[in-house]
């Protein structure tokens, strides 16, 4: 595998950090090749600006129309182009982060905002009777993978299906669906550290087993069974999930997972 | 009423830009008292990091932690604190941004994740066999309002209950409730202006006139009817809530909204 980790957190000696150097380690004794993001130690810039899409940004700036018109000419600053060029090389993604105010830290989001340009990861492909662009199981980024790693302050119990945050998979459904598998990239079940607040010392060990038999069964991890958009399942171009796909009282974003 | 708009849009000239200054007319106009974060006019710092809790933040950081003992100490950075005064100096606060990529913008997340410091919007209250803090109905901004003024590139079906994105009231949940009513605000519905890739110069008067009427029906717009941690519908500490208290077939973020 060739695996980029883009990690997530303010101070290296931190769980989302151990837990980002396991992955390195683990993955690199295996003989898989790993490059990682470490968007603080980068000093990742979070903000979308007109600076980012050079002297010939339009003015008053347009952020998709701009992003793609920089990704054409080849003229996205070189931290973005850097960016898109590991997402080309690798096949496999981590996202390691720690869960706040239930969705990823701003400097991820940033990366998110600054990489995912129109013409790379949105704006690809044709319109047509059949098919409404290639996005949803298509796109640029097709033929890759991706795993969050989560760590969550709170007990599992308060992200299942009655808890008072929301189930987890529906909290993380954005990302994985929104951000991940819209241009092309499968999604593995995420790996999520609950109770990270209370983990002591004497925890880390099973915390540490668990992560590293993920890591090496990456492979053979089955991803989530997002429906595809232009195979079948959808009313083009209203996008609508055809009636009677879905098992009877399903509702809401789990009806965009088959079976 | 006394406002606070937070904006979040690189370029003044734009339909978010347009709306905010709307909204700042309009409710002047109608004699409330208006302040606004204009996020990227102020240069917001998106991104947690150590200088965030001065010189005796610990080592290693810990960031709960560390941003609840600067709170408590007074030690917040002057822009942090200056947000957390318009919000206890608010009743109603009005947040424009623009969805990208089905959520808000990193500098908007990265507004949140530094001015929602512990103890003053977490780890707030007591916990014991009835309450597990004061928190989702209860908090240091309780008695306050919220109100998302979101633009969206995609059409409307596509966020319906069937459509592809998922339903936007689900899309928007952890920010309404896992975000606003977390520490005490009621959140009313979201004034969602979906196609805004399309809206064309002859479609913005209707746009315009919609939206001064929900800014001039503030005061009267109902809540959305989220259920409150501690009074009675949820089992405490697991937070799950009791049996039988939804209605028949309701699953996932609806289950958090009463009736």
């Amino acid at each position: 595998m060739k695996t980029l980790i883009v990690y997530a957190h303010p101070e290296p000696d931190s769980l989302n950090g151990s837990l980002k150097d396991l992955a390195v380690s683990t993955l690199e004794k295996a003989g898989h090749e790993v490059r990682v993001s470490d968007l603080y130690a980068m000093g990742w810039k979070a903000v979308v600006d007109a600076p980012d899409y050079g002297p010939h940004a339009s003015s008053p700036l347009q952020v998709a129309r701009d992003s793609g018109r920089a990704f054409d000419a080849g003229t996205l600053t070189p931290d973005v182009l850097a960016e898109q060029a590991k997402l080309l090389w690798a096949d496999t993604i981590v996202f390691q982060f720690p869960l706040w105010w239930y969705t990823m830290p701003a400097i991820l989001k940033g990366w998110v905002d600054r990489v995912f340009t129109y013409r790379f990861a949105y704006g690809v492909g044709e319109h047509s009777d059949t098919r409404y662009g290639e996005r949803f199981g298509e796109g640029t980024l097709a033929g890759r993978r991706a795993l969050l790693s989560v760590t969550v302050g709170g007990p599992e119990p308060h992200y299942g299906a009655r808890g008072i945050n929301g189930p987890i998979d529906d909290l993380l459904f954005p990302i994985h669906h929104g951000i991940l598998y819209y241009p092309g990239i499968e999604v593995l079940p995420p790996f999520v550290l609950y109770g990270a607040d209370r983990l002591t010392g004497a925890g880390y060990p099973d915390v540490a087993a668990a992560w590293e038999q993920r890591l090496l069964t990456l492979e053979s991890t089955e991803p989530i069974a997002f429906r595809r958009q232009n195979f079948g399942d959808y009313e083009i171009p209203s996008l609508h999930l055809k009636r009677g796909l879905e098992p009877a009282g399903r509702t809401g974003f789990a009806l965009h997972v088959r079976g």
